[in-house]
């Protein structure tokens, strides 16, 4: 794939005398590899880093977020992870790290308007204060609780849009569309959309975009939808069944919201966030089913994907005025998956639901 | 709007005797300022740069590209000229002059992940090389042919579906999603789309995103589609009429289908760009219509717009294997306008069409 593009990339080098290169620009990604980032929706490029290119004596390597596909890229990848449960975003840092190693001491050229300066090996320069807003960020101001009303309202609208386009024969990208659809002509104007969009037979049914997978009698299929307004990102999740539910997908829908209530119950001032995860686990886990390998939640705000995360390693204290998801699941690969999410408030004395799908009836 | 979140952060950086901060993540941007980036599609960024902020004194300065939309910003802006068809892209240079000129040679600190190293003042570092693989991606090879042709597919089914949407009483946002739609649904996957979706009664109907404006009797709609597939985007456009065509829309659009016409006429090997671009305008001028003041046209591949750009400057000549794109209009602003386009593939003696989507009857 893309070997004449690289060989005129390697004879302009070349005359030129230059050995090291690294190239960041989204376009010469594309040509060099035939690597394309997907759209961004979600956290997007912060969880890592943009993909880059590094050249070195006509080799060519792509670095790039381990959750990306290039099963269509024919050159080496080194790849480094994002977006963890374990540490707080290591992705960045795994970046700099890798680029530091390649580049080391000597000299290179590079596509500068495109490369963040912080993936560089460090020099003078500015200090760099990455992540600084995002403890401010966490509790909101009223005015950014009105954006994220509109923007949940919006949710709420793919939602419904999303039960009436399930049927049997319906494909992850029909309901998709029709989501989609429905938020922009809600909204009058074009709206960002994510998240994921999956049929419960997929080997991984926790998240993914959708595809062209149909829904049978008997599946279920995972809408996780975040919706952007005035900038600001909803989120939310529900799980619609293509025919008639089966005994176990009910059983596995009551827990899911079971646990969701209960998560819920638990939000109010002064609870660590990870008490909220460690107790939302072992209730699924009581329940006799396999604990979810994701987040239990996590805040949104200009982001869909921000502080407070609701993850083992976060032990902040919810205060009054942050908005938090809660999204419990049950995953059994390629068989059943359920997951329901709300987004919560916090109040002076406990939370206020802002997400208005229904997930009742429990079926 | 966002006082409370600039003073939030305003309080942050005293405490800890910072007097001046540039902040390049997009989510901080939203958070300080309430403006949110759109959607990306085409160029992009790299018409200039990400919007910034520019914390000095206590003062914050958004800046940001010319073509943006600020209404809802409340702090000073200071705006730089993104695409041109006078000069190649200046908007790099410019936001690179702006950044400087703050920054002058005091200390400061920035959020260095986010921040294209190249915006920075300039130090001891890699050899910016930002442009050097445009002329390379120029003429495509026969891997590239093919995403094209699969992505100019799609921008036909998206056509079809448009042309269908399109009646009086449906808006802007109607038509778009009804197109997004048919091409995700065509594609069995999400699909990148742009880029202007437009009525006749706009005062720049030149182009724009699509907003909630109905079409009336008598009203035209401006479909300008991208598709991006494998990484490759298409491009294509035609006008769409909302019931009877008038006398006026009927001869608009047959001198913009007479001047598509004569433009892919005049493409042929060694002719130079700005040759078809002066030529073109003056078919428009003789017509007795005033000229568009956009390009005559420009490549497409790895991004939407790209070399050869068909523009005043530019006298590269064509090359064989090159692809570009023509798209002579006419518009009175907030009366009329229509704009044709068709993508063509450089061959060795003249011109093959690459975009299927019907341009005639001609009404």
């Amino acid at each position: 794939m893309h070997t004449e593009q690289r060989d005129r990339a390697h004879d302009l080098l070349r005359s030129r005398n230059i050995d090291r290169a690294l190239f960041a620009n989204p376009y010469s990604v594309t040509w060099l590899t035939g690597f394309a980032e997907p759209l961004q929706v979600g956290p997007g490029p912060f969880a890592g880093g943009p993909p880059l290119v590094w050249y070195e004596d006509g080799t060519f390597t792509l670095l790039v977020l381990e959750s990306l596909d290039t099963s269509s890229v024919s050159i080496p990848v080194i790849r480094y992870p994002g977006y963890t449960i374990e540490t707080p975003l290591p992705g960045p840092a795994q970046l700099t790290k890798i680029v530091g190693e390649l580049v080391g001491k000597g000299e290179f050229v590079a596509e500068m308007q495109a490369l963040p300066a912080g993936f560089l090996p460090p020099r003078a320069g500015p200090l760099p204060i990455d992540g600084w807003l995002a403890p401010l960020r966490m509790v909101k101001t009223g005015e950014e609780l009105a954006k994220l009303r509109a923007a949940f309202a919006l949710a709420d609208v793919a939602h419904i849009a999303a039960a009436q386009a399930v049927r049997v024969g319906a494909r992850e990208i029909d309901v998709w569309a029709a989501a989609h659809s429905a938020v922009q002509q809600q909204g009058g104007q074009r709206i960002p959309f994510g998240n994921d969009c999956v049929v419960s037979y997929r080997e991984n049914n926790i998240g993914g975009w959708p595809g062209d997978l149909a829904l049978r009698a008997g599946d279920s299929l995972m809408m996780d939808i975040s919706t952007r307004v005035h900038g600001y990102w909803s989120d939310s999740c529900n799980t619609y069944y293509a025919a008639d539910v089966t005994p176990r997908q009910k059983a596995m829908r009551h827990t899911a919201a079971e646990a969701l209530e209960f998560a819920i119950s638990l939000v109010k001032p002064g609870i660590p966030a990870n008490e909220i995860d460690r107790r939302v686990r072992a209730f699924i886990a009581e329940a006799g089913y396999p604990v979810y390998p994701h987040h239990t939640g996590h805040g949104v705000g200009a982001s869909s994907h921000e502080e407070p995360r609701i993850v083992p390693y976060n032990a902040t204290p919810l205060e009054p005025g942050m908005v938090t998801m809660l999204e419990p699941g049950i995953y059994f690969p390629r068989e059943a998956a359920v997951r329901l999410e709300d987004a919560v408030l916090v109040t002076a004395d406990g939370a206020d639901i802002m997400t208005g799908h229904l997930k009742r009836p429990l079926y």
